[in-house]
C-alpha cells in the first residue's frame, strides 16, 4: 500500500488518469519506529534548514511555525491552524474550503466537473452553459460527491509495527492490512458520517488515524461556463500566464438541510500583493521525493512510460470519438479532460526524473545515507533493505502487467464493469470478517462504495463500448492473445464483440438493479444472467491472483523495506521535514511570486483585460457569451489569476490561499510545468501554484454571474 | 544526415511511422579517413572474432566468406555474390528478389500494401479480397512504387571528406551536402533509369557511391487476401509460432512490356530444415549499433518516448476513426497497420536500451575506445569530439521540438500538405542550381519526387482532415499556442477549422493539378489561391529555419564528430566488422534455429494446420474464405512459417532466404520481439527473422489461390 501506486479500487478507474485530482482509493499505511529506534540518535541544529526556502506539505499536527516566523515574521497559533483545519475540506480526490456557516464549499470547476456533467443531459449541457442555484431548492445532488473535514489526527504507530513484527514477505501485507482495517472500524463503528484513515507517513515511518466528518449529500450551487473555468484549454494548462475562473460552489447538506458549519474562511477584500505571505490548506495527492533512486528509476523507465503511452491511446481514441456529435462530444468532455490533464502532469514528472541533475541529488543522498547506516552497527539489519527494494523491483517487472491490465482496470476501462467488479466481489467479501476483506470493501469504505452504486449519473454506453473495446485491446496485445485470462475474457470473440456485447445486455446502468444484486449478495449475483457480471466474473480469479502476487512478492517486501529504512532514517537524524504526500490535509506556504523562464521574467498576475486580449472566439479561446455580454461592467484592470510559491502537487486543486488573518485570498487550480518536478523535490526557484485571485472571484460573480445569493453568504474582510 | 533520423523528405510523412518499411528518403552521407590515419595502426589476428556468431549487415563487397567458411563450412564466391546482388532489389523503402526472367519481383503483401490500397476503391477492396493477374493485360500499375537494382559500388571517401576538411561546426554540413549532390549528380546525369546514391558508412568511416537501375513502371500481379497474409494481426506481429503469407508478386516493366530480368533466383523444390545455412539479402533500414553512449541515451530519453507517444495519439484516434464505416475501415486500414507495427518496433527499441546490462557493455566500449585514442598522440584532436557529441545533443534538446512538428511532418500529418509542401519548396529550389537545392529535391531525387506527384492514387480526404487536425492539435500543444509559427499557421481558428478548410478547399488531389503547379513554377505557386498551398506557405520560412537550425547546430557537429571517432577507430584497429545499416543492400548468413524464451522452447517451423487450429472467425484471427473451402485440398503438414538467425532490421521486410545455390528457400517478412533490439546489437540466442516457407508459397499459389500462371513463370531447381 505505497503512495506512488495509487488507484487501488476498481472503482477509480477513471480516476486513475486524473493526477490533479487524485483517487480517493483506500488509504495508505506503513509502519515503523519501535520506541528504541524513534529515539533521535543526535539532533541537529535546525535540520528545517536543508529545506529549500517555502518547501514543505505539512501536516497540521506538525507545521513548522518557529521557521515561518523565521522566513516570514508570522508564527499561526494553535488556534490559527486549527480553525483552517476545520475550515478545509477534501472534496472527491481534491481540496476545497467551508465559506459560510451553511455549509457553502468553495473549490475548483474541474474538481466538480464530474458531478456538472453528470447532472448535464442531452440538451441541459451545464458543462457548457454553466449553472446557478437560485434558492436552496434548486441546489442540485451531485451523484457521488463525498466532502470530508478531518477533525482528529491520532498516531498509531506503536499498535501497527507491533502486528506486523517479525513478519516475512509474503505475510507482511495481509497483517498490516488486517490491523489497519480493524483500527479504522474500532475508530468509526457503524457510524455513516464519520470515516477514519489509517495512513502511512514517511514510507512506514509513522502511522497516523485520521477521523474526519464526512458528508455524502453534496449540492451543486454554482459552476461557471467550462469555458471560463478552463479558458486556454490543453494549451494553456500548467501554463501562466493564464486566465481562469476555475471555480465552482456546492453545498454540505445533513438531513435534508444545509449543514452548520461554524469553522469557515472569510474572504479578504483587498487580495494578495507580490511578496504577501500565504497559505495553502489542502490534500495533496501522492508525492514521491522519499522513494529509493531504484524506485525512481522503475517510475522513470517502466510505469510512467507505459502510463503515459496508455493515456496518449485513450485520448486519441476519445477526441475522434467527440467527432460522432454534440451528444459525443459532451459525454467524453470530462474524461477527455482528465486525460489531457494526466498527460501533462505525467510527462512533466517523466522530464523532471529525465534530469541527470535530480538523480545524481538523489544517488548522493541514498549513498550518504547507506554510508551512516552501514557505520552503524545498531542499523545493521538496514543494510540490506536497498537489496530487498531492488529485488522486488525485478518481481515487479514480471507482476506488472498483469497486475496493471487484470487488476488495476488498464484493461478493463468502463463504468459499468466497475460496478459489475464491485458486486462481483462484494457477494464474495462482504461475508467475510471485516479483517479479511479487501481494503476498498472493509467497512470503512463501505458508504463510499454504497454512494457510487446508488449513483443515478447517467451512463454514456457508446462511450463505454468504446473505452471496453480499447481497453481490451491493449489488455490482449499486453498479455498476449494466448494468455489464459485473456482467453477466458474474450473466448473467440474480438474485443469490440465482447465490448458491445457487455455493454449493450447489462442492465447495472440501473442503480436499482445495482442496489438489488448488492442486497441479493451471493446468490443473486450467481444467479445473474447479466453479460458485464458475467465478464468480471470471468476476469476475478485471476485478478485478484495478481493481485496477490504483487501485494506478497512486491508490495509487502517493498513496504517492509521503506518502513525499515525510514526507521533507520529517523534513528540517525529524528523526524524533522514533512512526510510525502499522502492525500491528506496538509498546509504549506509561501508568497506571491512570478518566476524566470530562460530570459523571460513572467509576472505573478493577469488581468480580466487579458483574457479579453487572448479571446479569438474559438475553443479553447473562447469567451462565454455572459462575458462577452458583461464586457463593458467590467473593471479590466481586476487582478485575474496569480502565481504563487507555495509548494503544492495534484490533488490541492480547490485549496484555499489564506493570507495570516486566515482569509481567502485565493483559490488554487494548478500548478506551472516546472512544478510539475514537484512529485520528486521542491524548487523555489521555479515551482509555482496557480491560483484565481479572490478579486476575480468577487468580480466575475457580481458582474458576469449576478451570483448575489452565493456572494452575499460569503463574509468578507477587508482592511 | 544521419542513419538515425530517417524521413526528412516531406513526402515520407507517413512513412516515418513504419519502422518496418522504412522510408525511402534521401540517402546518408558522412565523410572519414583521410589516407594517413586510415592505415591500420595494428590488425588484430581476426577481428571479426569479437563478433557474435551469424552477426552481421555485410556489404556486397566486402562480404567475409572466409568467416562463413569457418563457421558453416561454404564460401560464397564473388560470381554467387554478383549473382545474388543482382537477383535483389530494393522496393520502396524495403526489399525484394528478381524470381523470372521477365521481371516478376517477389516482395511482402506488407511491402505493396500502399499499392493495393491505392488500387482499390469503394467496393472494390484489394486488401481485403486479394488480387491475381490472369495475363500480363490484367496486371495494374502501382501508383508510386519504385524498385530499385544495385548496379555497382564506388568509394567516394576522399572526395567526400576533402571537401568538408576544415570546415566548421556551420559551413560543414552544406560543404558536404554540396559535395554529395555534385557527385550523385554526375553519375546519374539525366537518365531517369539510373538512380546514383552517395552514402554514408561507418557514421562518416566512408563514403561509397551506390548506382542502381531504376524502375517506376511496377504492376501488381498478385496479392493474397490482408486476412492471410497479416494472419493473427497485432496481437501476434514481432511474435512466432505465426501462420502468414505475406507475399506479394509485382513486376518491373520497360517501355511497357515485361523488363528482362537475365539475373533472377530460382525456388527450391524442399525447402531448408533446422541447422540449414541460408542467406538474407535485403536492404535493412537504419541500426544505431555504432552510436555513441550520449545518443543512445538521447534516443531512450527523448527520441523514442516522444515518438511513441506521438504514435499512441494517432493509433487512438485512427481505430476510432475506423468507426465512422466500411470507407472509413478501408482507407484507414493500411495506416493503422504501419502504426502498430512501428509502435512494436519502438516499444522494442526501447526496451532493448533500457536494459542496463546493454548500455553497461556500450559504455565500456566507448570507454576503452576513448582511453586509447587519448594514449595515442596521432589522435589528440578526437579526444574532444564526445564533449562535442554532448553539445550537439544539448542543442537538439531546443531544437527538436521546431524541427520535428515543422519540418519533419509530426505537426502536418496530410498526404496532401506534403503534396503542397513540395510544390512550394519546389518552385524556389528548382530555379538554384543542383548542388544549393535541399536535397530531396536535388536532381538525383526528382525523379521520385515527379513520381509521387504523378501518383493517381485516390486520397481519402475525410480521413486526412482528421489526421491533419489531430497534428495541427500536437504542433499547438508543443510549441504553444503563443509560438509564432503556430500563429502564423492556425491564426484566430482551431486546429479542426484550418484542417478542414484545407483540405476540402485544396485541388491538389488532381495530378494534373499537381503537375500544373510544379511546370508552372514560382509563379504558378505564387499565383495560387488554393488553402493548401497557402498553409504550406505560412509554415515554411519558419520550418526551414528549424531545419537550417538542425543542420547547421546539431547535424553538421555530430557529423563532424562521428566522423573523427570513425577515423580513429579505423587508425586504431583498421576497418573491421560491417557498418550500421543504411537502407543499402546488405547480406546476412544464419541458419534455420528456434529459440528459448523463459523456459519456453520455440521450434522453427509452422505448419498450415496450425493455422486453422489458430482459426477463430474473428479478424485478426480469421482465415479468408479462399481458405476455408480450399482445406480439404491442402496438406496441413506443410511448413508455413520459420524462424532463422540471420541479422535482420526493419527494411529487410520482402527480403528472399537463400541456400547455398541461391535458390529461395523462403521470404523474410518479420523479426521476434527480442530481436527488435538488433538496432543496437545482435544476441544470436535469441534474435530470430521470420520468414515464410518456400514450400507454403507454392502451395498456397497452387492450392488455395490457383495462380498457376506466377508459379509457371518461377524456376524450380529441387534435389
Amino acid at each position: 500500500m505505497r503512495a506512488s501506486l495509487p488507484c487501488l479500487a476498481a472503482l477509480a478507474l477513471s480516476a486513475c488518469a486524473h493526477p490533479l485530482v487524485e483517487p480517493a482509493g483506500p488509504p495508505a499505511p506503513p509502519p515503523p519506529s519501535s520506541a528504541s529506534l524513534a529515539a533521535p540518535a543526535a539532533a541537529p541544529a535546525d535540520p528545517l534548514d536543508a529545506l529549500d526556502g517555502d518547501e514543505g506539505m505539512w501536516t497540521f499536527d506538525a507545521f513548522p511555525s518557529a521557521r515561518v516566523e523565521k522566513l516570514h515574521g508570522f508564527a499561526p497559533s494553535a488556534a490559527w491552524l486549527e480553525h483552517v483545519r476545520l475550515s478545509s475540506v477534501r472534496v472527491g480526490g481534491a481540496s476545497g474550503s467551508l465559506v459560510s456557516a451553511r455549509g457553502l464549499v468553495m473549490t475548483n470547476h474541474h474538481v466538480a466537473h464530474r458531478c456538472v456533467e453528470q447532472l448535464s443531459s442531452k440538451g441541459h449541457d451545464l458543462v457548457a452553459d454553466g449553472f446557478l442555484a437560485g434558492r436552496d431548492a434548486d441546489e442540485r445532488r451531485c451523484p457521488d460527491l463525498e466532502v470530508l473535514e478531518l477533525l482528529e489526527i491520532r498516531d498509531v504507530t506503536e499498535r501497527v509495527t507491533g502486528a506486523t513484527r517479525g513478519k516475512d514477505d509474503a505475510s507482511f501485507h495481509a497483517a498490516q492490512k488486517a490491523e489497519l482495517a480493524a483500527i479504522e472500524k474500532e475508530c468509526a463503528g457503524d457510524a455513516a458520517d464519520t470515516r477514519c484513515d489509517a495512513i502511512s507517513l514517511w514510507h512506514g515511518g509513522r502511522f497516523h488515524l485520521y477521523r474526519y466528518k464526512r458528508w455524502q449529500d453534496v449540492r451543486l450551487v454554482f459552476a461557471p461556463e467550462f469555458g471560463a473555468a478552463f479558458f486556454g484549454g490543453d494549451p494553456d494548462n500548467f501554463s501562466f500566464p493564464r486566465f481562469d475562473l476555475d471555480v465552482a460552489f456546492v453545498r454540505v447538506y445533513e438531513a435534508g438541510a444545509p449543514a452548520a458549519t461554524p469553522h469557515h474562511l472569510a474572504w479578504s477584500r483587498e487580495g494578495a500583493k507580490a511578496g504577501d505571505l500565504s497559505f495553502v490548506s489542502g490534500h495533496p495527492g501522492a508525492t514521491s521525493r522519499g522513494l529509493s533512486v531504484a524506485e525512481l528509476a522503475w517510475q522513470r523507465d517502466v510505469a510512467l512510460p507505459a502510463r503515459i503511452a496508455r493515456l496518449h491511446e485513450m485520448h486519441g481514441m476519445l477526441a475522434e470519438y467527440q467527432q460522432r456529435g454534440p451528444e459525443a462530444r459532451r459525454t467524453a468532455e470530462g474524461t477527455l479532460f482528465g486525460l489531457e490533464n494526466g498527460l501533462k502532469a505525467l510527462e512533466g514528472r517523466l522530464l523532471a526524473l529525465r534530469d541527470p541533475k535530480l538523480m545524481a541529488t538523489k544517488q548522493a543522498a541514498e549513498a550518504k545515507l547507506r554510508a551512516r547506516v552501514a557505520a552503524d552497527p545498531a542499523l545493521a539489519a538496514t543494510a540490506a533493505s536497498w537489496g530487498d527494494v531492488d529485488r522486488a523491483l525485478e518481481r515487479l517487472r514480471l507482476v506488472r502487467p498483469r497486475y496493471d491490465y487484470l487488476e488495476r482496470g488498464a484493461g478493463l476501462w468502463s463504468t459499468l464493469f466497475g460496478h459489475a467488479r464491485t458486486l462481483v466481489r462484494a457477494a464474495d467479501e462482504l461475508p467475510k470478517p471485516n479483517r479479511e476483506r479487501l481494503r476498498e470493501l472493509g467497512d470503512a469504505a463501505l458508504p463510499a462504495v454504497r454512494q457510487t452504486l446508488a449513483s443515478p449519473a447517467p451512463i454514456a454506453s457508446e462511450l463505454e463500448i468504446e473505452q471496453l473495446t480499447l481497453s481490451l485491446t491493449l489488455l490482449r496485445q499486453e498479455l498476449g492473445a494466448d494468455d489464459e485470462a485473456v482467453r477466458r475474457v474474450l473466448g473467440p470473440a474480438s474485443p469490440r464483440e465482447v465490448a458491445t456485447r457487455a455493454v449493450r445486455g447489462t442492465k447495472l446502468a440501473s442503480p436499482k438493479v445495482r442496489a438489488a444484486l448488492l442486497a441479493g449478495g451471493k446468490a443473486a449475483v450467481a444467479a445473474s444472467s447479466d453479460p458485464m457480471i458475467a465478464l468480471a466474473q470471468s476476469v476475478d480469479e485471476a485478478a485478484r491472483a495478481a493481485r496477490r502476487r504483487f501485494e506478497q512478492e512486491v508490495e509487502g517486501p517493498l513496504d517492509r523495506a521503506s518502513e525499515a529504512i525510514a526507521r533507520a532514517r529517523f534513528a540517525l537524524d529524528g523526524a524533522s521535514g514533512y512526510p510525502d504526500a499522502t492525500h491528506t490535509l496538509r498546509l504549506a506556504f509561501g508568497t506571491v511570486a512570478g518566476w524566470t523562464e530562460g530570459e523571460r521574467a513572467i509576472a505573478p498576475f493577469t488581468t480580466f483585460g487579458g483574457a479579453f486580449e487572448r479571446h479569438t472566439g474559438r475553443a479553447p479561446f473562447a469567451l462565454p457569451p455572459r462575458w462577452l455580454a458583461a464586457r463593458g461592467k467590467l473593471d479590466l484592470s481586476t487582478p485575474f489569476d496569480l502565481v504563487t510559491t507555495h509548494d503544492i502537487i495534484g490533488g490541492n486543486s480547490g485549496s484555499p490561499l489564506i493570507d495570516r488573518d486566515a482569509r481567502v485570498v485565493g483559490l488554487v487550480f494548478d500548478g506551472n510545468l516546472p512544478g510539475l518536478g514537484g512529485d520528486y523535490r521542491y524548487d523555489g526557484r521555479r515551482d509555482r501554484a496557480v491560483a484565481v485571485d479572490v478579486r476575480a472571484l468577487r468580480h466575475a460573480l457580481d458582474r458576469v454571474y449576478g451570483a448575489g445569493r452565493v456572494l452575499g453568504e460569503i463574509a468578507a474582510k477587508g482592511d
